[in-house]
């Protein structure tokens, strides 16, 4: 048997089903009227938001990044909860601008934007994070032609990465933004230009649980940013530190001491250098802030045993939920927390695995894990799907199509 | 520097660019009016049917796997080329009805069939391969309900793999079909319910690039047809050998050597056991007839250079190459056949990283290759770019959406 990972707190059950927003999950399922569905708890990533303003310095403003997850009733409830949002697209763009979000409030990173993507970008009135002195270049002459001053600021490409990161961002060559040494004279580039000097955007990494590990990066980046506003030559209107807090998906992994982190920021904030003094802060978050409030159900569509396996074959699957099933950027596949959610909180009765509809062996949920017997009908239920799931997951293979999502307002 | 994998015999050069069905790729992009493109040629597919029908015994059918690559025109192009569909899911079924496929030649494998996708496929006349008992009880089920005879074969689920697969789908413990051992009682099942008994489908593995050992996996698949039959006391009208047929991705591989593939599976043909003699046979290929017959077309946007490193960044990416980024069911990234479609034939100038444009070190579409010097403007190519690319990959993934495809007549 192998194990699962945890379940995120906050998930219990009403009558041996699992119950999001105070209800049954098979209440959701009805109201939405169909299977596969991606149910978001509204309450859940308000306790969140809660948590983090409790813990991090007032100073520190905290951005939501869409990428994590784009469902616009979800970016409508992210509107009156955090300070500001993060979109990696033009598309992304539309999205934000079509959930009514402040454009304002809006800055945009992504390595190999377009010039239509920039231009969409300054009249918005978005800050743009540049990846390059090319794309500064483009951006300043699409400023010029459309007679509107861009907001620019500029993304550093750290020497240091996030210790013990599911995603390095930083630390040696890479495609995202631009190396620390050539920053201070693509600052003065962008100040002589005429354009509104935005300050810097510092990602170092994604996904990772450890407090002093995220806190040390906090500190780099806070020491990078001075080093480099001193530099410049020029006051620093805005940082951006990045993001870093991971959730828990696997056996073993336990949640980001987040108390510890925003004490240690706090300490960084207390005794900042001089050139930092005026700075505006803020933390980019996305799968933190979304990740464990979302549940995926699929219904189970056959039982069935081969060679003395149990296989519980869903009418879901890796095309909506990709890195459960081990195939997005993981070398050893592990299983991510996940349930019989007709049957929850019932003890280990066998061993099975929960595959998908999908005719290829890479379409496996959960693998040899213990679950109480169930059978045809059933809804099964993977965690940690708020984030990078259904906008993540190739959707249209073998003609599946997207699955339903719900933002459950409880 | 890191070995490309190979590319494609057919694509040559016009005036330093590379081009497809006899016009440079700039011509098509122009066409199409967007990047990225997937251009797919109809001769390339034209010419690998004629290959394979040179190749292999006249008495074997050939069928094209859908989920291969799905897009409209090319199913039109293949409706005059093969004998036959198989499709993987409702969707599918809906999409090879949209392309005037004549249905009674499709077949339905799948191991999570809903109810819903059942009643379409037996209304339609498609044949289904069971894929369980349980699946078997509730299509006959439907089938009384409809007042329609369904037209069934059984999925096995063979004690064998292929060897030498990328995708075993035989050999063990498997969500795909039905035991071997429990298979004659099924047919009996079948038979006795009224249901039109269509036979076997036997699928041990795809994407093998060793014609020895696709060759004894038909031999193999062909023993176990017979026994099963034998066993089962019944004539088999139908039996779909699998597929198997790969193509060379990695640096390394090589092509299948396909005249000995059907020089031994003619062998085979020649000396068949007597219970198989009035059986039909087919076999099943998605990959193998449009793989190589596919481009992936993105456009440089910026040129970078991070710690000596240089970057290509495209407005392609990931979301619409996950397999070529690595991050699709491999273990050990390798690179894919690539180059810079705009300099094609030039003689390697450089060390360059070939990414995408999402906002993740995932988004890799050539690690460190050697090329021409490129710049921002040039397009890139992703070669074998024909199956699983467009359908296969998230492309909604931070907002991007789907690239264009093209199906070029020459």
């Amino acid at each position: 048997m192998k194990a699962l990972g945890p379940i995120p707190a906050g998930y219990d059950a009403i009558d041996g089903v699992l119950a999001i927003g105070g209800r049954p999950v098979t209440h959701w399922v009805e109201e939405a009227g169909a299977t596969p569905l991606f149910v978001y708890s509204a309450d859940h990533v308000r306790r969140r938001v809660a948590e983090l303003r409790a813990a991090l310095p007032q100073r520190v403003a905290l951005h939501y990044a869409v990428k994590a997850n784009p469902y616009p009733p979800l970016l409508a409830l992210m509107a009156g909860l955090v300070d500001g949002f993060d979109i990696a697209s033009g598309g992304e763009l539309e999205i934000v601008r079509g959930a009514g979000l402040p454009l304002a409030k809006v800055s945009f990173a992504g390595p190999g934007k377009r010039d239509a993507e920039l231009e969409a970008a300054i009249l918005a009135g978005v800050t743009l994070n540049l990846e390059s002195e090319g794309e500064a270049a483009r951006a300043i002459a699409i400023g010029e032609r459309l007679g509107k001053t861009p907001r620019l600021a500029i993304r550093v490409n750290p020497s240091f990465d996030l210790k013990g990161s599911g995603m390095k961002m930083g630390g040696g060559a890479k495609p995202f933004g631009i190396d620390a040494e050539r920053v201070p004279a693509l600052v003065r580039t962008v100040i002589e230009s005429g354009a509104e000097w935005r300050g810097f955007h510092i990602f170092a990494g994604s996904q990772a649980l450890g407090a002093e590990a995220i806190a040390e990066t906090q500190a780099q980046a806070l020491a990078l940013a001075a080093q480099l506003a001193q530099e410049s030559g020029a006051p620093l209107p805005h940082c951006n530190l990045g993001g870093g807090l991971g959730i828990p998906y696997f056996p073993g992994d336990t949640p980001v001491d987040l108390p510890l982190v925003g004490q240690l920021l706090a300490q960084q904030m207390e005794s900042l250098p001089e050139v930092l003094r005026e700075t505006e802060f803020c933390i980019e978050l996305g799968r933190y802030l979304v990740g464990e409030a979302g549940v995926y159900l699929a219904r189970i569509v056959d039982r069935k045993i081969s060679h003395g396996e149990v296989f519980l074959v869903t009418d879901g699957g890796l095309h909506h939920q990709l890195a459960a099933s081990g195939n997005f950027g993981t070398v050893v596949r592990r299983n991510y927390p996940s349930a019989i959610a007709t049957r929850f909180g019932a003890g280990v009765e066998e061993e099975a695995s929960i595959v998908g509809c999908l005719c290829t062996p890479l379409d496996k949920l959960a693998d040899k894990g213990g679950f109480p017997r169930a059978d045809v009908g059933d809804l099964i239920a993977v965690f940690c799907a708020g984030a990078y799931g259904a906008s993540a997951s190739p959707a249209m293979f073998l003609g599946q199509g997207p699955a339903a999502e719900m933002l459950v307002q409880a």
